[in-house]
């Protein structure tokens, strides 16, 4: 079922013009960009790790507001995305936090399920660090900082 | 000093075509969007808060890598941002990670100066909460739930 990530209108408050209002009032006004997508950090609320990083569409965030549920926009199967309906990672949303202009949100939720959020099989999708003080052309990264906590292919078949 | 994000070009390794190479590799192959961009979540490595969320272009992410100081691109200003540089508080990387497709970067930071990351005053940029439950038509956000840490006025002048 492939749609636009723009198709659904944006039910959100308009953006107020005072710079005031949106970094210090009460109205969520979130922005998206010329894709129709926000930004979105989740972090695992009982240790603040960041899980994964994702974009949402404005009828992916109303659907987090209301359901209490994370729910996505995908950008390659260019679909809405309840996430853990095929995994049974479903992400039971705690909190939700934007910043000071509005242009992403930060959720911290619960994991249902075997508990990981990343595709690859690890609990958060950063298992693997930048090795510091390199120059560019040869920067690599470490093995995994974690051990996998699923096979992907118990959850998502041998399909890739 | 105006510039284009991608007027420096990318010194990084090519991207593998291989998906396995990419999610369970050693090399470090940042995508940088369509801009010239690649996001970056910024995190205090002592408590784990998310402390801010914004760009980088290829050549912020060298010098971060380089130097253990984390440096952005401004969208608004467009030019490179040394974290810092005005303010003071001065971002030094502990730990960088990358995700499973390694279009975004999670920077572990300590920060120098007031130990302040949000130009409006807060340790952290998330400093409000978007009320649960609601519809997306009425959604408010919750006051400040940090205290202020400092005054930007003092920090950047009485310029906005």
């Amino acid at each position: 079922m492939s749609q636009n990530a723009t198709s659904a209108s944006n039910p959100f408050s308009a953006r107020p013009a005072d710079k005031a209002t949106l970094e210090e009032g009460n109205l969520f006004a979130p922005k998206f960009d010329d894709q129709g997508l926000i930004a979105a950090i989740t972090t695992d609320t009982a240790t603040g790790e960041v899980l994964m990083f994702a974009y949402m569409n404005a009828q992916a965030l109303a659907l987090t507001i209301e359901t209490s549920q994370a729910h996505y926009w995908s950008r390659s199967r260019n679909e809405l995305w309840h996430k853990g309906a095929t995994s049974g990672q479903v992400q039971h949303v705690q909190e939700i936090r934007t910043d000071c202009d509005q242009d992403v949100v930060l959720l911290k939720v619960t994991v249902e399920g075997n508990g990981a959020s990343c595709h690859v099989g690890y609990n958060s999708c950063f298992y693997r660090n930048v090795s510091l003080g390199q120059k560019a052309e040869t920067a690599t990264l470490t093995a995994p900082i974690a051990d996998r906590v699923y096979d992907p292919a118990d959850v998502y078949g041998k399909k890739d």
